[in-house]
């Protein structure tokens, strides 16, 4: 290689700039996790200019954020589960999730679930995306009044979470090796009845 | 302080050294994490010789599940858990894993899994612990073939995996100032469900 070669990994800010700063991110993310991973770091690895960085990202939580929406297009996908009666949210939703988490971005998901949960501040952030994006999204339209729904919201995340984690993290068979349609035919009637169902009794708001 | 002063920290094999070493183990594994932390600097830590350490565990494995078994008896606990009805056991289940995490050793257990789902090894040391000891205690006295009662123990792990994620992790509101007794109402149902309920099928063990 002469002295006049591009350097590797180096790319000044073309039309794939904001792909290549998602891929870094996603990359020293994983390896180090969130606290020890900045924005200038990113801006290195992808091999542009740290104001590039900035110009897509705001700050590093949205840079996080927007990791986590990796293949397809999260946010339409969301937006086709809102769209669903109530009444058959829960398998909509689950099969969802599963088609994300069994595509091609399942080693990076994985890396990014432990990577949350590994330390509160991350936890702070993974909470935040669950509340404001995907329970939001899970919620529309759903009866009852606020605390109801945002009891409803957790409970759903809670069932998910508990998938996702005994599915692709602690590896429990035959969770494991159960196809997608059996893990939806065993946790859709679960979901369904935290999103419509009746339940005992409420928490108190106090 | 002079020079005939004990050091601090030193402790000499006596009948509190057990307790000694699962201290400095607690401390190590939650702030270096599992792979990081060796039986000497456990040793060292509790001023005792690697020996002691050695006698009282076989090896770091059997000293992280030690870890796990916190305040009380777990073991007595679980014993518990395996003598109700198995009618009653998602309540009785739910009750006793909130008994723990609620108690003094609330941060020790936060700390001990993220620990456990920061990285592949730990991740399957938890995966050992509950498939060996908490998901046999569960299954009981259960009706059905080797293959159902697993898929069982499984999603009752999810269930309260799950609510551990989200109460005690990600903390989810309604999820986190709800008390004991209202999770209970709102997840036994579900354990319950997955312990003793019908499902519309099962896995096929091919």
């Amino acid at each position: 290689m002469t002295a006049d070669a591009p350097r590797p990994g180096r790319r000044r800010g073309t039309g794939n700039s904001r792909a290549t700063i998602l891929d870094s991110a996603r990359k020293l993310f994983a390896e180090q996790g969130y606290d020890a991973t900045s924005m200038r770091a990113i801006a290195r690895d992808a091999g542009v200019d740290s104001a590039l960085v900035h110009h897509y990202f705001r700050d590093k939580d949205e840079l996080f954020v927007s990791c986590i929406e990796l293949p397809a297009d999260p946010e339409s996908v969301l937006a086709a589960v809102a769209r669903t009666v109530p009444e058959v949210r829960g398998e909509t939703l689950l099969r969802a999730v599963l088609g994300l988490w069994e595509s091609s971005a399942q080693p990076a998901l994985i890396a990014l679930l432990r990577g949350a949960v590994s330390s509160a501040p991350n936890a702070e952030l993974l909470r935040q995306v669950l509340t404001k994006r995907i329970i939001a999204a899970l919620l529309t339209d759903l009866a009852g009044n606020a605390a109801d729904r945002q009891l409803r919201g957790a409970l759903a995340a809670s069932a998910l979470i508990g998938l996702l984690m005994t599915r692709y993290i602690l590896k429990l068979e035959p969770l494991v090796s159960a196809s997608g349609e059996e893990v939806i035919s065993l946790l859709a009637p679960t979901l369904q009845h935290y999103l419509t169902g009746n339940f005992p009794r409420s928490p108190s708001p106090a």
